[in-house]
């Protein structure tokens, strides 16, 4: 089994924008959390970051994997394209947030994308994408009831 | 520790309600799923559902407990009385629901009491309480990066 | 066949309660009104109301009748709950209001349950309940054209 | 006593037209019902069907009746002529629906007639008229409570 | 003289629910401060805290007072079956809030009672209880200029 | 101790404009009973109306007092200039209305200055000022609870 | 020189629709008191009447006329269409009505056709036709400041 | 027989303003104008102008005399005083305006002082002047038909 | 094979109305213009313009076609009884238009229409019915990729 | 001549996504059909597809083509920045869809290319293209009527 | 050259009102920055302010210098006339405010005026002014690209 | 001191995009004025350009400047994301364009971007660069009363 984790625009910049909403963590403290979760489960991981919304685009159409974890950052609020894109592939899409993001300004509480997904966790800093992993496991475990 | 699962109206007639949206299983089996996967985790759990706002928020008020799991159900769009509840408690609650809420009406998109849980899980079947209590226990155990 | 006829809030109040929209004529005549009418349909009748919407979903989703007629009064403006309860269950339901409430205020217009209600009757007086009666009989013994 | 039975636009396409939502049966077997209801009543019956909004309003100014059931098809959503034309009039006026028109499109949901109809019947069917039919009897005879 | 002093959801968490908002007296000390007020004035007081929306509207119509002093809390913005309560009984009611709730969420701007209550009162603590009392008694001793 | 009474637009017209809303007494009967009232409380008391905008902030502005309560009138609903200057000075403000203005029409429900002022008091008729200046003396008395 | 006056939907219902808005006097008054006004201006008149939307756009386009005072009626609110035969002739046209619309229900505020017209009167009861003929002639003798 | 004829902000500017629009001719014409035909009519003619919402207000319920023709400038679309200060006299007015509103901007399409005007005439340049003390004329002379 | 050009309001008035617009060619020109394009496919056509709603509603019910091309004109945006028309027939139809609907006013952007026809097309001048006309036999044809 | 084909995001998925909306053939197919087309034109093709919103906006800027047929894909309900780009050039652009997106999810009935457009063409399939090009040849070859 | 440096109202409080907003200096402190800054650009400077809608129309109609610097304060929001008196007149006009209005409440980020203003400036303090008469300079001195 | 000039879309097109609202001068001539502005400033400039909204990200984040002027174009109405990239970074930026966006379309009045900047300046062609520069200068060097 193999899965996509994949960050949208700014997430590159965790731990040092506006750390009072996101944490003091990096994106590379994110990855290692992830890779070795994944380790345990032994699962492949493909870990991937993008501020270009038709690069975002490109991974989601050529990825040959099981299941994506996605926080597409803002374009959650503006992108009918990505939206589009998860519903042109059959693989189960997560949406993730590391924040909770309806507790933040108005225009973050619509999400263009949570329509298309299998499921959409949030407000569990970097846990956020644990829970995403286990919630695509057990979905790909036929382990849902 | 101990948390409570808080389950909203209508959900008693799980497993006989909407079949092709909330599955077969019923609001029993939910419980002993949900009691079997607390019992590895040595927790306590109360497990409660009501059809009433006002017990809903008696409940939230009263119980003593680490961590609250909470199915709104239909109350998740009207209830301010439920929001404030969750406001006037310091126990941690996170909002879960069955289905992906963001695919079914327009009506059920917007959640009055997110911006005060802090996080929220929906779309993966019973799965999504699991997820959650996962969440809840890495919280309580201040293992949150 | 056996029907309930079920009342929502300050219904009680009948006959008290704005004469000048209402009437004269209490809850208590209209269930005289309604068991004399169905004495001669030859069917049973449960007459209920309450003024908690978690008695009225209770009362939805437990009563075994082939049949309910449905004035929800306020609630028919703002629950979402009674809503889900009328589509957790088999049993066709039909509509009433007294008033004509398309004739008065803005928010009495638009209707929470109708959708998923089999009909609407309103502006009859209580006249009203007993097409919803005549409807559902026609109905119930497959006479629809 | 007479009635008129008002029909508007596209209602002569009843049993070709979109028979899942409508049925059937035409127009002409309506007319054979309602004839058939009204001798039992000892009522008279004029029955009228026109696509065009003027002939509508032409026709609730001149006719000379007791009572009018209306179906004004798809103008009751787009037309205040008409709800000039019954205000106009001192005649009661019922507006009756085949289908629920509350569960299909938005632009349904709002009729502009309503306000000024003394009441409002839709989802039963054919059997929309004949209730309404009742009704209108009900109240000429006083027989309101 | 006697009148209610009727408290909605979440009121009895006073002194518990964000002092910074509602500050740090209970409900006790209320209800002491209200009782002390009423012995000056002579007037008998009951007084009565539900979350329950049903209880609320069962104490609307069924006590015997002659005026109301009203808390609605949550419930403001979102209940017509408490509007529709008010409106059928012939007691007069002040709506009265501890905080300026129009210095709050926009949500809370918006009171669907304030239209059937004979005045409104907010933002000055537990005196906005003893103000609307006074005003009261000022009403009932026909001392309205 | 010294409040200033600052009437806005029209408030001249009292006795004169709609008596069925704002009665029969005019703006110099309710200085009289203001002033009798303040007299009890030994505070002084400066009495104002304009009907111009620019005025009332000028005023606003330039008073050397402990409270003012406002009944602003018209332009309660239309002015940002008169929130600002309330914002603008340290003294506590008391909104005052002597109609409920939330069952008039639908451009009288919103307040511009609401959020800026301490308190809000409406539908009392002269009354409301009275409860007003108590309110403010209680809070000025410190005693609030 | 030679007018139009165009009157639409239930407009020959005058002095028998609502006489409290339209007054007692009919359709046929009007004629008469049009035409004695035109003779003193020497001015010919043609006078038509219809419930029929399509009439009226015919009417516009296939009139020889100097200039048109048209009465749409019901009309107003609702028809792009004649907006549309408004602006496809020349020929000058004044928007009347009797009443006062805008101190009238909402949906009665708003005119479709008023931007392509010359100019608008209302709330002068019939005398609003001559004020028009009155500034049709201005216009066209050139008489405009 | 007393007539005051009000212009609200800038049009003072008449002639200098915008002459695309509003015309070559000055406010002085335009009292010339009104006076020439006020003499015919053996009227007593008051002219005003003001940049100062309160003026208008102050003007409005100071002046004696027996119809009042008010062209309020940008004020129509933003001041809800002047519209009390209309309701507090019982002088009947007359809304004007030179161009026809309705054909400019979105914001100059509502009025908020029609709704208690007699009557409104737009688009007939300083003919609307004219026609509206026309208007007036008759009403006074209780040649309302 | 057989199809009709239908057109709605004020469309015989092409070549007269605003040309800047809809160019200098009439309709006659138009008709000319496709019959001359349908004898190359050797399709017959009919030919047909009503200004009245109704027209158009038993038109497209009664006329026994391949496939219809409609300019709906104004009633593109107002007549929900025209889109009942259509679905209520099983003939394709293809909406046209002249201008680019899209670059006028607001009003003109949402056609009721286009979401029951096969396809829109418009801003290609008269073209935009040749068009229309070679894309229905390219359907009609099977000829659909 | 030579035109340009432009495929916005997604369209390379063409064939493999959502199948029952966008049909079984793929891009490639697509282009052959195209070329084919043009070659009997004698029109040179440029044929491009990107999932970038700024490629797409380079490819505007600086193709040198006689005109250009547009699929935005999602991008067309989202993108000022391509709104900007074609107004920049002079270039005639035709819009294009496949399906008829006035049919499907709400978001997608809004065009923000369409009022800068030439003209524009959906529901079709593949033959939107096709007539697309057609309606650029018959304007460039100045065939327009 | 001599330039207006006009100021709403408000303005005056400047130091003492919001400070955290606002800065600590005068509108005093203001004026000397802007003289020192206007006599090296050889300029003559009108340095005016007022609480008064109507004297800041007077001012704009009535001043004889080359451009205009204008902080409209809470009038920017609100008036239709202030827009008005800007179109009247031919000089040019700059907007200027000294926070940032669009990182503040909702209502301040809609400007009536700055359509028919040259150019705006918000966000840098003072230094706004300076900017603007700098941004003047440049515009008059025929500097610009 | 070093400051970056970003450009967003389109920008490039200058001198040739819609030279009536742009002007005729083209991007490098920008890029000289301002070069040489900052020449005399001492200042280091970096000058770039992209239509790629991913890439005016990356830069955002990845320049080491003292300050930076932005011009958005068109993403600065629809991008979320460059909204997050300036709070992602402590760089002051100022928000700049050369028309006057607010006498633009609709559209174009909303900026995503303006309430994360320093300050926003529009309207004055190329000098709206210019005036940022000497703006951002001023803060920089704590020059900000």
């Amino acid at each position: 089994m193999k899965i996509l984790i994949l960050n949208g625009p700014n997430l590159n910049m965790l731990g040092k924008r506006e750390p009072e909403i996101y944490g003091k963590n990096t994106l590379s403290n994110l990855q290692d959390l992830i890779e070795n979760y994944c380790k345990d489960l032994k699962y492949d991981v493909e870990f991937y970051q993008s501020n270009h919304e038709g690069d975002l685009i490109d991974k989601i159409q050529s990825s040959a994997v099981d299941g994506i974890v996605f926080n597409a950052g803002a374009y959650t609020h503006t992108s009918v394209a990505l939206r589009d894109a998860i519903s042109s592939v059959k693989t189960p899409v997560i949406e993730v947030h590391i924040s909770n993001v309806h507790s933040r300004e108005e225009f973050r509480h619509k999400s263009l994308i949570s329509p298309v997904c299998l499921g959409v966790i949030c407000g569990f800093g970097f846990n956020s994408y644990l829970l995403a992993i286990n919630g695509l496991h057990l979905f790909l475990s036929k382990d849902v009831k």
